[in-house]
């Protein structure tokens, strides 16, 4: 087996949120007779090549003199990129299908939710109310989707096969074909401005930190076939200010909302947000990941780069993401 | 003008259940200077060449001489053809786009909010309580669409295009790329045995008529990666039984259901169905349809007939559909 710089070759995995066990036992199965640690519990910090991280501890990072990369246990990279002492090594996000799958699955339930009423028909269903509500087609709704990487390309482009007309908008340009493309600074107003239903795949950087807020609603357009705009995000908790998300919905800035991520998770059991019979909530759930398909990713990686090709999805550390 | 058989060139519009008056208005504006009447009040009945219907009384298909065609307002035509005074003439049913595209939308969402658990969510949101629950993902869940016409195939490849593992079912052989047939009597116990989201838009016949009951849910797939098996009904009320559904529910036969469509709609508010947290109950809403766009087909149709080409989309008075 190939060795690392300083003859390392184990896997440290360090998780601050998640139970790492089941991770292990997958990293094990899928990379046998190599050494597997869980932080803290690390007999030689020199052995270690690889890090697998999810909200690593600070002190997980420090005096791994033989680490060669780490690997986010996720598609976002902000808890391990915010880290003080993170080492000048790779670090690569998790692309896969079954992620991108189950985004795109409750990215297209929460639009459809939202374009279809089902709030109010569930409100109508309580009082046994048969009443029929009217009812826009998809292709008289616009749908915007903030962060065009694979998750938001995909969605976006389910989306426009249910027929929405749908535009994507992403810090540099992306182009996908049907989806009309905003970019930078100097896209954003105009595709704010012709969005009715929002959804939000951003990765959390300092630029994108608490862009979800009162100003950027009162971008979105008004009076569309819906009869006002609807916030769907699946990207990071601190994308979004809160309270301006509760103000909205009571001033009708905002019709409703979808929110899978939170400020701070899990969500206060006082948070208004539980309350508002416009809003979804749901407890980080959209992405939920398969250890053993996210494990084999790695493991490929790891294989791949030890045989001398480069590594894949590595963040750009300035970008942030 | 060209005339009809009996120099008539009028239009009847005949409603047992919906307002005609906006449907008067479009077929007025569509085909200008014809003469539209609304069922009862009729001036002459010899003038009427075509009759519009929805659900139409029995009296207004009585003494009708130049008739030349009957024009369902929806996709169903049940609602005409179990009249037994209907003339032999051609009846024709609606094929829209747009009727499609609200069939799908509705159908999608209904299949994602049972795979994505949605109750379970709604009912942890008003507890306030944070819990992930274990998902799986689409490509580990059948779906099984019964009725494999125009909206069923739409249907079906959009699920499939979302990873879902979807056959279908018709009474003749239906091939649709990427999915899986089932046909006739000897293919229906297979394709229920592998069904976890039994998704129905079979037309109403004499042998669809109180299909959807207690022996048909047995023979759904066991154990699945839901647990166990839903039904999505956006056909038609008489196609179920809604006694044996609110049993199949209390019994976890079913786990949910998702239902458009009453055996008498509007649904009576002393219906248990109202009240089962995991059925869906929605008012006939699903396919919704836009006179506007409905009466542009059939006055589509109308002009063409009259300049010598044959009528589209005209029933099988023998499979009833």
């Amino acid at each position: 087996m190939t060795s690392g710089r300083s003859g390392a070759d184990g896997i440290l995995i360090a998780s601050g949120s998640w139970d790492p066990e089941p991770w292990a036992a997958e990293v094990r199965a899928a990379l046998p007779g190599r050494p597997v640690w869980i932080w803290p519990d690390l007999a030689d910090p020199t052995a270690v090549r690889y890090l697998l991280a999810w909200h690593p501890p600070e002190e997980a990072l420090a005096a791994l003199p033989g680490l060669d990369a780490v690997f986010s246990l996720g598609a976002g990279v902000e808890h391990i990129l915010s880290r003080d002492n993170l080492p000048d090594v790779p670090v690569a996000r998790i692309i896969s299908d079954d992620l991108t799958s189950r985004m795109v699955e409750w990215i297209t339930l929460q639009v459809l939710l939202h374009h279809r009423q089902q709030r109010r028909y569930d409100r109508l269903q309580r009082e046994r109310r048969w009443h029929e509500l009217p009812q826009p087609v998809a292709g008289e709704v616009r749908v915007g989707v903030m962060g065009m990487g694979v998750i938001g390309a995909a969605a976006a482009v389910m989306l426009a096969r249910l027929g929405f007309e749908v535009a994507g908008w992403s810090r540099t340009p992306k182009m996908v074909e049907g989806i009309e493309g905003f970019h930078g600074a100097a896209g954003l107003d105009p595709f704010l401005a012709r969005t009715d239903i929002l959804v939000v795949v951003l990765p959390l950087t300092p630029e994108t930190h608490g862009l979800l807020a009162m100003p950027l609603f009162r971008k979105l357009a008004r009076g569309g076939a819906l009869g006002g705009p609807v916030l769907v995000n699946a990207g990071r908790g601190c994308l979004q200010v809160e309270a301006d998300i509760a103000r909205a919905i009571e001033e009708g800035v905002l019709i409703g909302a979808s929110l899978d991520v939170f400020e701070t998770e899990p969500l206060d059991p006082a948070s208004p947000l539980w309350g508002l019979d416009d809003v979804v909530v749901t407890p980080h759930c959209a992405g939920w990941c398969d250890p053993r398909e996210l494990v084999r990713q790695i493991a490929g990686q790891i294989e791949a780069y030890e045989a001398g090709r480069p590594l894949r999805n590595v963040v750009d550390r300035a970008a942030r993401y």
